[in-house]
């Protein structure tokens, strides 16, 4: 078994390789393709120390059975098909395939019988939003049928990378000893404070950014579109009406949503519950349907996406207000990609 | 004129004094009420020093025109009904008396003419986040009639007062210089990182928790509670429907929301945005309907509501999709009480 990691350096990709090995997943020989800059760099990993390579042309990846990527759209799109060319099987974690008909999109626990459509040789692995999302609803769907979604995202600065990550603790640690908080409370005219960076136009720290990705189409961003038109795919149902607003938070890990859903069957909260409490893959505590709120902080670095506040919508009938939230490099991310793998290996 | 602020010492308190100053309020005696431990404490106000006094009967309001009470709600139950007995006009901030059917609760720009039905002697404030929301509702819904409203809130530390912003800074502190971020990225088993305060029992500081208030009916918590409630009530609707989820994030000032608003009548965001221009106390950017996203940070200390990522929601008619945020210590609370005052001298 001959495995490369694309993008094996950033921030999913080391995840990915950890995640691997903590699945006990038998590997014969890791790659490691990084850009230029990681050429020839030596990464010690629970598979030996791997040379990253440059990847370039197809012969580059002759040999390998399954190559995993996940680096920016553009380079996915130039080397995933030549990888796929060379008689790899390929696992996209960018957005490049994602609504390619040819191209399965997958979460294993929801439709992993989709894998066997792979014709162009490659699956894709959703949005680290998406995942989070459909792991608490799929199931309820697959009962009631969902029909229409408002989402409200609280994303973690990790969803942008390790340049994500880095630009919050360099805000964070400027404004640490801050003493007088009046810069705080009056900060609209303070210059430091609202400070942005590389990857954010707007400060992150000590503040929260309405705005993941860039404005699309009818005023909808790129990542608010993902999760509308991923999610419908997954569902294998056109019709669902998703209408979302994603909002970046400095949180380092997790990403969390509140979730206003209605249904075209009965449904009561108690029946949600029931369920997602039997879903693998998703806890909610047993014990208070109404008192348990999960934090992305608590849910980092575990496999499990986090459900809480689930009460009726008192509003109108069929519908429920929940909260979920999950590790957007694990399940998000890195662990999904590797649990795509688990079961493609069987076909 | 003699006024009294009963919790001048507070968060809200101090705000309150230096926001009747700004808008040269006109004042011939300044008192200022705290709790025993700041007797006898002198405060430096713009009106001159103040020395701290202790209210405990119905005689120490003895001559006040006004008093304007910021403490928390059993001390309000006790205090406020005593200074209205003085003869005082009672403005009070605290949830006690705003539902109750002889107390208007008055946002200014929306129903100032409540204020003569103010048969109790006081007149209430809403809450921050019920006043944020309504200044860019209450004009759509004089116009559309607002139908129904699912609200996620994005809500400051301060809304808990100082204690809240002590908080989330003695946490901030606490780990800035945590250099290794693996800490953060695989902080379910942090121990140091999970660990709550004295306001909450979860971390803040790098974290967003979906609990603002306490768990009170069918699930909902008494903020998500008030947000209705009040909205009801300032619009005279008690058909109104709102079903919210109320979050609290590492934020010092401003609190924000997303809402997805449906109308009885025709609206296009088109229109909404029109309306929202010539609305006073709301600020919408004219040059982009689209790609505008206010932050609290950008707005800690100013007056205005902000309105941004306004669009239509594309998956039901009459449905709209915006983002707003507000200084949850000025107009959500210290500047919508003095402008209360205002209108209510001219009474």
């Amino acid at each position: 078994m001959k495995i490369a990691i694309l993008g094996g350096t950033g921030l999913v990709g080391t995840e990915m390789i950890s995640i691997l090995s903590e699945r006990k997943f038998a590997i014969d020989e890791l790659v490691i393709f990084a850009s230029s800059r990681s050429e020839g760099k030596k990464i010690n990993t629970p598979y030996g120390e791997v040379v990253c390579k440059v990847a370039k042309t197809s012969d580059d990846f002759n040999g390998c059975d399954y190559v995993i990527i996940d680096v920016d759209d553009p380079i996915a799109a130039e080397l995933a098909p030549l990888a796929a060319q060379a008689g790899a099987r390929v696992i996209d974690k960018s957005a490049t395939f994602r609504m390619d008909t040819n191209v399965p999109l997958v979460i294993p626990e929801i439709n992993a019988a989709d894998i066997v459509n792979a014709k162009r040789g490659i699956v894709s692995t959703p949005n680290c939003t998406t995942t989070v999302l459909l792991m608490a609803i799929a199931p309820l769907d697959a009962q009631f049928e969902l029909d229409r979604m408002v989402v409200s995202s609280y994303q973690s600065v990790s969803g942008a990378g390790k340049a994500g990550l880095d630009e919050l603790q360099t805000q964070w640690k400027q404004h640490a000893f801050d003493d007088d908080l009046n810069g705080f409370v009056s900060s609209h005219e303070n210059e430091s404070l609202l400070a942005g960076g590389s990857v954010w136009n707007k400060a992150i720290a000590g503040n929260v950014i309405p705005l993941a990705g860039s404005i699309k189409q009818d005023g909808y961003t790129s990542e608010e579109i993902k999760l509308c038109k991923e999610s419908q795919k997954i569902l294998h149902n056109d019709d669902l009406r998703i209408t979302a607003t994603c909002v970046r938070v400095p949180v380092f890990v997790g990403h969390a949503m509140t979730v206003n859903a209605s249904f075209k069957k009965d449904i009561t909260a108690l029946q949600a519950k029931e369920i997602l409490q039997n879903t693998n893959g998703v806890y909610i505590d047993v014990a208070d349907i109404e008192g348990t709120y999960p934090t992305p902080l608590e849910i980092a670095g575990a496999d499990d996406i986090h459900v809480g506040r689930l009460r009726n919508d008192l509003t109108q009938p069929n519908t429920i207000n929940f909260w979920v939230t999950g590790d957007n490099l694990r399940k998000g991310a890195a662990l999904n990609a590797a649990q795509i793998l688990e079961e493609w290996v069987q076909l």
